[in-house]
């Protein structure tokens, strides 16, 4: 079995960071590393549902998914950074991602039944809205 | 000169989406402009301060246009899309927008009487920061 | 009408770097607006595509446009950039930001008879494959 | 120890698209993990180089992992998309993934014994530039 060293990269990494962490870094981690991944599975169910004969009812779908993929990918960055961050943006970013895969996921659960990409989607868009919203708890104090 | 095609483009072809759009289509299509240009001066501008002699007063300038480089790509995305959208996403699309330019505006004016690439950077975040702020007044009612 | 501020934003604060540009500025600041304006324009057609009722017939259009979108996005920034830049990456970078537009181009030109957001984003993508071109070209020397 | 579900989750979700896959599932999944864990390996890595005392003698490698992150992103979600690709965009797209990893590892290699996110960064942009050699290969038959 491959070694899992996407996950222990991030947190590795950032403990080598010279600055203090914004947060605990398993927690901060965590965050980042969900956002990456929900980043990859968004592309790719939008892409899965744009070859469904169903595609004219995964409209919606394909639409909020991209959505999720562009916020992940922004929010993790934001996230990865830890030289002189400005809270606000940091709160208002989390705050953006948590409602982009509460969407998605939202709308891939009504999809889940009868295309399992988006069932897969739909569980990793429910894990990255948890590590936000922990983050978010965690940062808010 | 050159002709505006940048701006008329955006414009002009959200006008032919078959959906209504989200919004007065010359707002929307300002909004999503303001967030490519602001991108694009983010990240020359954070290029430009790791090029300095007193890059390590810079540090804080260049992550705050890192993220408001990233962020506004992200939101200019979400606010293209006119099928199905999701009204709480956009609105956190937008405010995440308007943080990440308005921290960055603020940094940037410290820096704007002795660095000039500041000094436009910071003028460009204004302008999105008000841009985004049109969009939500408008997409609030 | 409104100033074209865009274009002579990133050519004027291209100009404020305080290192030699890696090209001259009106080609190099020409090559970065088109990337932005087709990484615009392509993430509109996408959208506007998963709209149509012929959405089932627009399914490689909406993935190129995709793929144009996010390579402009990502060879816009690698050329933003003028701080000791490495001259392969550079080149690859262009070379696949060609590519992207030109299969693009290609199919929206398919759909442009019955399309209009298909007409213009072949428009723009035909004018971002040229400006990659000449800036190749000058790279190239 | 944390299961790793981002390597298990983009094969799986992969497996389940409707079209065949444009190469072998492991080689291709393997090569989306690496754009991603190399993304955010680059990211953090140029905000801790930001971070340190000597960012001044950092300025180069800043820049190439800001350059490899965003090739990555592109890159990634390029290679993620299975419906009706264009094979020449596919091949571009992973040269100038290739060309980023290689001048950014080669970059982050001299600052590796006095920086540690560096020798992590260029372990990892090492891998992916391995990854998308060998799915390179696969692809050119």
């Amino acid at each position: 079995m491959p070694v899992p060293y996407v996950f222990v990269t991030v947190e590795a990494i950032l403990r080598t960071h010279p600055r203090p962490l914004i947060a605990d870094a398993a927690v901060l981690a965590r965050c980042i590393d969900e956002c990456s991944a929900c980043a990859g599975t968004c592309t790719i169910c939008a892409d899965a549902c744009l070859a469904e004969d169903d595609v004219r009812d995964m409209a919606r779908c394909i639409r909020l998914c991209l959505d999720c993929a562009d916020t992940c990918v922004a929010v993790g960055r934001v996230l990865s950074r830890q030289t002189d961050p400005d809270a606000s943006s940091q709160l208002a970013a989390l705050e953006a991602c948590l409602a982009a895969c509460r969407a998605c996921a939202t709308e891939c659960e009504r999809h889940a039944h009868h295309h399992e990409h988006c069932r897969l989607c739909a569980e990793e868009c429910r894990r990255c809205e948890r590590a936000c919203d922990e983050l978010l708890s965690a940062l808010r104090g």
